[in-house]
């Protein structure tokens, strides 16, 4: 067969030679729908599609990123949260027919610049979050998940009930007989960190229980938990995946006994606290559920210009020793 | 502070102006070192880098994907065992600063055509491989995930050594009692597919046991495993992730107890087999690793043009009931 030519694709495809050029040049004017047609018959007949022609047509690829915290990459997807956010999204992406290109966490660079994707999946963001202002400057379709620090009108995120997680969590562990519960919380000033500290606040001020938050990188992390004046604390909550063994650890250098002492819980998805000393309990936030809703949402959006309603998600707590009843 | 001049970028990064310019439009000589300097310092002073200027750059990005089976998209990132290729091959990119795009198991289309990386991990290829091919025709630095069927001289890939887990697992189903063990494979032309076929065989006819390979979609697994002429087959190793429950299932079906008349154990890193009736033993290959090591020999070969040799990769046994002895 001789070489594919413009007239052979335009012929099959049904469009006119302009419409083929300007389908691979990704210029001109033609819904994505001619666009992805004609490209799909000149990748169909053999024609050579190496090269420029297609780097403006859609990619079919989403983008999911997260803002690192202050100058610093850390790797987000080796957490257990993260990696199930991410498994769900991929499933997702790829039973729609999309990649997914999975960015590190490396602060606001130009690869955010010079991204090629056709919408992006943007993981908690921040209080003037860089990598959100770079995509909403882009104009690329975004959905968050973790609703955003200061929504705009028409956002569209996926995300828990966190009121409604973290006061059943503090209930239980109160009707387990905790009279002083801390938190431990983090720095970050994304919505999940700064609602958990409001509501926290909030549900200790209702019961005239003095507040506690630690932040999770406190260096005495042991001291400022069991140290503080006061009523002594009697149970610990972290909303960060590593805060239950940290809060193992600094009970047992404070001589306090787990779960007779302290009660200890945290949301997480590492299976493995269930082999920590004691098992510790844990809240998931069916991060796998979040990834895949997300990406929905995210197709909808590309696919149709609107999304429809995201359900609530659920959340599963899985009781185990560290916060056995007293 | 004035709009940003291309004099500006060419003064900070110590270049001339059409270093910068060639940089920015990817054309000219120069080292990826020195245009990844350049474009971090436009991006640095704030020059726009939005648009057409960065398309040729690095994009900083490898390629994960997998050849479709025929015409049919398979949701491979769903399976236990490439969920873990992934998540360690995701680590282990953002840990060098990477970022992952995973393609759905489409059939080799013009995605592949348009990729934008600067590498390709390809998983498991088969003979005349479609994406292999487009992949090796567009001189992409590639590292396979499973040895190819058809290795080229400067070949790179990470596997496990198949010849010895097969011929472990093979011996202890013997030792457990077994004395004629089937095989359920697939209809794939992988190495991985192939490789065990053959090592299967040979294993057999060493010991002068008559071979007995059923594909993992055969329409009528329990007749074709339990109603073969000769002697009864007693144990079933399965080489993909769904044979377990598969030979589980078609055992009962046939009226046969396992273990009491039928071992059975398959390859699978799914830990729902620890909740099978009864629980089944399975073989891990260690496919995290896998990806992380994978990564670990693209980038090197990316930034230094060779890689390393590539250590042996572990696997587990997880003895379960359904291979207890007799």
């Amino acid at each position: 067969m001789s070489r594919v030519r413009i007239v052979d694709v335009a012929e099959t495809a049904g469009v006119s030679r302009a419409t083929v050029t300007n389908a691979l040049k990704g210029t001109g004017r033609m819904t994505g729908r001619t666009r992805e047609h004609v490209l799909s018959v000149a990748a169909a007949l053999g024609y050579p599609l190496v090269g420029d022609s297609l780097r403006h047509a859609p990619s079919r690829t989403l983008a999911l990123g997260v803002t690192t915290l202050g100058a610093e990459s850390w790797n987000f997807a080796a957490l257990p949260y993260y990696a199930q956010v991410i498994a769900g999204a991929l499933a997702s992406a790829h039973a729609r027919g999309y990649g997914l290109t999975v960015l590190p966490a490396a602060p606001a660079d130009r690869r955010w610049h010079a991204l090629v994707a056709d919408g992006v999946l943007l993981l908690d963001p921040h209080e003037d979050d860089p990598v959100e202002r770079l995509v909403r400057a882009a104009d690329l379709p975004l959905v968050f998940v973790g609703r955003p620090a200061r929504p705009e009108p028409c956002d569209v995120w996926v995300d828990n009930d966190h009121d409604r997680v973290l006061r059943s969590v503090l209930d239980l562990l109160r009707s387990r007989g905790a009279r002083r519960i801390a938190l431990i919380a983090g720095p970050g000033t994304d919505y999940y960190a700064r609602r958990n500290d409001e509501v926290y606040r909030a549900w200790c001020a209702e019961r005239g229980s003095a507040p506690l938050v630690v932040p999770l990188d406190h260096p005495e992390l042991g001291e400022a938990l069991f140290a503080d004046p006061g009523e002594r604390v009697d149970a610990v909550y972290g909303i960060y995946e590593s805060a239950g063994r940290l809060a193992l650890d600094a009970a047992l250098r404070q001589g306090l006994r787990v779960p007779d002492d302290v009660l200890v819980a945290c949301m997480s998805e590492d299976l493995a606290y269930a082999e920590t000393n004691p098992p510790v309990t844990t809240v998931s936030l069916s991060p796998r559920l979040l990834g895949g809703l997300a990406v929905e949402a995210l197709v909808q959006l590309l696919e149709s210009g609107s999304t429809g309603a995201v359900p609530q998600l659920p959340t599963h707590v899985t009781l185990r020793a560290s916060t056995q009843g007293r």
